[in-house]
């Protein structure tokens, strides 16, 4: 659904629910709010402007190398609780949250002149605000996934993916269940939220302001749900 | 689509016209078929018996480490051009292909006992030899995606990404185009092919035996598509 532009301190839900009622769409049940993590973070104030920012001499060091904005680095740096990669004019960084992302998501398109937008404080806070506030409005219990693009190493292009997450399980674990010839299936959990964020994605475009999609008809079993369940543990990950 | 066992040798794009006509599905101009790889590989007779294979001293060692079959770990070898981690029992390799994944794609599940299903020889091809008989059956120009299910750094779970596409732009480039504050986006090149394969598996299931799915109303641009461009260059690799 399209949304009119949103500033902070703007009620994202009664923003929803107005531009559900213009476009005549039936919610019902279970169904899922992929929402585009910058119009939750412009409505929570996690705008920052450029102007604010003094960057610090590895700051402006790096954006000289790679002809960046010196200020945008910085955010970067700030926003990163420790960098991944920092080569060849990329910085992968894991941000506060656990996210490992290039340029710890923040983000200038989209956004007013002069201006980053971050990610969220906590996603999965603004994704169970959001439910709460969306299944009340509609009558019915629905979920929420917020969700933003992210690169992947090795792969071309970047995918949606969920940040924060409500009311949808993250993972589903298909361990211990049978394969179509009888044998159990192994090592097989599937990121369902991601995948629905990244479906989700095919009708939002980048560009057309349509930061909002109702996905129905999945029938994924009722779950609190979190975004964190889909951060790779330290333990697990051969990529640090 | 639900379709019976496919073995070697059969015709996979008469099994899918015939499910489509018991299933009573209408075919339109641009629709996406996402065919999960195995039963490519089982028509393509990509399918290994494991007493076939002597494994080397390596594959014994690191088998007997991780109480893995060595048989296994040594298809996983032969099927990798280059190892690009091996530890904690975990294998990710470069393969032949192109593509970096855990244990070179080799896949024990939904095959007969005591066999293994590789990747496709060549996914690309066995995507343009699909979406030909199955432009030509339906009469409409079809698109085709060949998929299976990748594990990602950082991130759990998997999720289904396109190993061989044709018909279809695997990438959406928005540069150049303009934001909704007027602003060019920069470096966002969407996988679109990817996030369709994702959006795929929701309705798949991995154990339900669904391994065809169509994807109607998509209305992307005519393309003749290739899996390869999925794949990142060594140059932008910052995860060798």
């Amino acid at each position: 659904m399209g949304l009119p532009e949103i500033a902070p301190g703007d009620d994202l839900s009664r923003q929803i629910v107005d531009a559900r009622k213009k476009q005549g769409l039936v919610i019902r049940e279970g169904d899922i709010f992929v929402v585009a993590h910058k119009i939750v973070s412009k409505s929570e104030g996690k705008i920052i402007s450029l102007d604010s920012i003094e960057p610090s001499e590895r700051a402006v060091q790096w954006a000289t190398q790679y002809h960046k904005d010196s200020r945008v680095i910085e955010i970067v740096f700030r926003e990163a609780n420790r960098i991944v990669r920092m080569e060849r004019g990329v910085i992968v960084v894991q941000t506060r949250h656990g996210f490992v992302c290039a340029n710890a998501g923040v983000d200038l398109s989209n956004t007013p002149g002069g201006t980053a937008i971050l990610l969220p404080e906590d996603p999965d806070r603004s994704a169970r605000t959001l439910q709460a506030q969306l299944s009340k409005a509609f009558g019915v219990p629905v979920a929420v996934i917020i969700s933003d693009t992210f690169g992947r190493p090795w792969r071309e292009g970047l995918v949606n993916v969920a940040l924060g997450v409500a009311g949808v399980a993250p993972l589903f674990d298909y361990r211990g269940k049978l394969d179509g010839s009888g044998k159990k299936l192994q090592a097989t959990v599937i990121a369902v939220a991601d995948e629905i964020a990244s479906a989700a994605e095919l009708v939002m475009g980048k560009a057309d302001r349509v930061p909002v999609v109702v996905v129905h008809g999945l029938r994924i079993a009722d779950h609190p749900g979190s975004g964190r369940d889909l951060i790779r543990s330290p333990e697990t990950d051969l990529f640090r």
